[in-house]
């Protein structure tokens, strides 16, 4: 069975078929005619998404279970013991690209179909799933369907999730029919591969096909509040003030030169920065700002934090204002397994393909099943590094080597005694 | 007459007792109970607090002219020639105090009641005027009503101002019953001296009673727009970023550090910084900030602009970004006459008080007058230095020594020969 098995190939057609019929639900346009999705999660166009894709499963002849969480699995009727698993998400933020997640689901389907075409079977199952609730947009925190699943979030909590419109978790699943019998934690898969966009620009600029992610960047979000004192901004002098706004940028400089610092992959990111009163002719009594930094070193992320909270603190000393730090969201570094990490670059290359290894930045369904099995992903080139924007485009090309480099993967494990 | 003269003093409860009254339209209430006052200039509350002052100039037997701007003058029927005119405006900001102008217009009040009740005239007539729309708060300009009366701006320009709520200057004026008969610009006076709160906390700092304005600040204000590029903050690395918060940050940074090198009387605020998505993951594509510098040097002021624009412009370079600036205002220092400026201190210092030297950070009516006769201007200590807030305050002893400077000051300029 093995040499028929490394000639088989994904269908780009078809696969580009499923991704351009989802992104037919909900869709938006964005700057220069680009073609986007708005699909909150939990959402009537998520609802009509997962029908879609439940459909094609079925049209599939593949086992479709449902988790209380909302999960929804499709395994293969073929092969024994835990499934060698793929997936990923087909919830968008507000303005969201076609691929993000779509990519990672429907390549999965594109994968089980190019077996079935291909009369193959394999000792292991295959399964691809889509998880609940990745982007985080209507519901906090992202990545909560997998995050669930393994274990990292009760499902009780989950489902008790209020959103920024004010609906539950609970109640919104119910509503849209996808309140499913089987429980979470859910069973771990014999091994988990996803299929992503990178979302940055690292391998455009590389100039490689395949990213081969070594694992996914922690993450430390801090809102920072400044209160100084308002003041004319034409009466007074220079030492008499306790500016706001001006600490606030003092961090943000901070900021940016500490990541530089720390050297990559860190990265720190000022993204909120608002003044109170915010007008020309007074000097900012208040000011919010918001602290971003990853890192792929769990020690080297806590410095970055523990350095920034120095900053802010002799700061707050030196110009006489208050600085109150909240944090909003930690995850850990995530590395994936070295080993399953090994196999995809490899099976990349004997495809034919560039490669470049990197960390992700952003957080994927991935770093939840991690916990759970032996983990990896595979990026795509995003043209432009554009995200979470309509404009978010992969080349044709380069989605169809992703889709076939995931298709060798899942086959190895599928098959690998 | 003149041993009468030096005799006289202000009553601190009449003075008061008007502060109060004219408090009483449109009042709100700030922090810790505080009473201000909103009444935007032209507006129903801006006619009531005419109708009552011009009430109280018509009770002293003074002659009222309206010009073709609503400036309102009020003059004694004593005295021969040009009259020495003291002033101000009852108009407030949103969130104004009730000291910021008011009292400039009723100490003005008070000084030629208390030459009525000390029976005594001056060889030149005395003159108290309330100039329409000094705050800018509805209409922009700021000092419109003074700067429209010494010729600064076509009478035609002024009334036809759209506000910030549509309404047209012209059309107020007729709806209030303001649009006088006496044309613009206006007669100049021999001499003109304002009183006004500080509005700034140098005064209370230095510990003295009365402020000897030598000029007002020229004022610059510019608004720059930054055009980066937006991306994810995770997954783009910080040498391929273009971060417009971050370059705005480092605008706002590099104005304060200026404003220290270049050493008081120059200042320099960033008031209004916005960014956009302004999301926390979001490396922000655009950047909005207003620059306000402010110095009594145009010299300086001219060579600050120059500095900001140079660093604007290496700071687009190395970041590959845009960075367009807009003029939003420009007035050049004014110097108040030098012989009038030593009467007010040496005045000040005969009644017992302490003085101390400095310039205007805020605009005036006052600095309009200077284009047509000598002027000057009596500061008294603003609590806590804060201004634009019903918490603005002075206290009544200071309010007092205030208008006994300036009815001294007035009362030796319209009996010098």
């Amino acid at each position: 069975m093995e040499p028929k098995l490394v000639d088989l190939r994904v269908d780009r057609a078809r696969l580009l078929g499923r991704i351009e019929a989802l992104h037919e639900i909900a869709p938006i346009t964005g700057d220069g005619g680009s073609r986007g999705n708005a699909r909150l999660a939990l959402t009537d166009a998520d609802r009509e998404a997962r029908d879609l894709v439940v459909a094609w499963m079925g049209d599939l002849g593949l086992t479709v279970t449902v988790d209380s969480i909302g999960n929804v699995t499709a395994t293969t009727p073929w092969g024994d013991g835990a499934p060698v698993m793929t997936g990923s998400h087909i919830d968008t933020v507000r303005t969201g690209g076609r691929f993000d997640g779509n990519l990672g689901v429907l390549a999965g389907l594109e994968v089980i179909e190019t077996c079935l075409t291909g009369n193959v079977t394999t000792p292991r199952p295959l399964a691809v799933a889509f998880f609940t609730n990745e982007e985080g947009a209507r519901f906090a925190p992202d990545m909560m369907g997998s995050l669930t699943y393994a274990g990292g979030l009760a499902i009780e909590d989950a489902l008790d999730t209020v959103g920024i419109d004010g609906a539950r978790v609970g109640d919104e699943l119910e509503r849209i029919g996808y309140a499913g019998p089987f429980p979470c934690p859910g069973p771990a898969p014999h091994a988990f591969v996803e299929l992503h966009v990178e979302q940055g620009p690292v391998l455009e600029r590389e100039g490689v096909t395949i990213g081969v992610v070594t694992g996914v960047q922690g993450i430390s979000w801090h809102e920072l509040t400044v209160v100084g004192q308002s003041n004319h901004a034409g009466t007074t002098p220079m030492h008499l003030r306790h500016d706001a706004g001006e600490v606030a940028a003092e961090i943000a400089v901070f900021v940016r030169r500490l990541a530089l610092e720390l050297g990559p992959p860190q990265v720190g990111t000022v993204g909120v920065l608002e003044l109170q009163p915010n007008l020309v002719n007074v000097v900012a009594a208040r000011a919010k700002l918001t602290v971003d930094l990853r890192n792929t070193d769990d020690a080297v992320l806590t410095e970055a934090e523990r350095r920034v909270a120095i900053f802010s603190d002799e700061l707050a000393e030196r110009e006489h204002v208050t600085i109150t730090s909240r944090s909003l969201a930690r995850f850990a570094p995530v590395a994936f397994a070295p080993d399953l990490v090994d196999r995809v670059e490899a099976t990349a290359r004997e495809l034919g393909h560039s490669v470049f290894r990197l960390p992700s930045g952003a957080g994927h369904d991935a770093q939840m099943l991690a916990r759970m099995c032996p983990t990896a992903m595979v990026f795509t080139p995003s043209i432009g590094g554009i995200s979470h924007n309509p404009a978010e485009l992969t080349a044709d090309a380069d989605l169809e080597a992703g889709a076939n480099v995931l298709l060798q993967v899942l086959l190895q494990l599928a098959t690998a005694p």
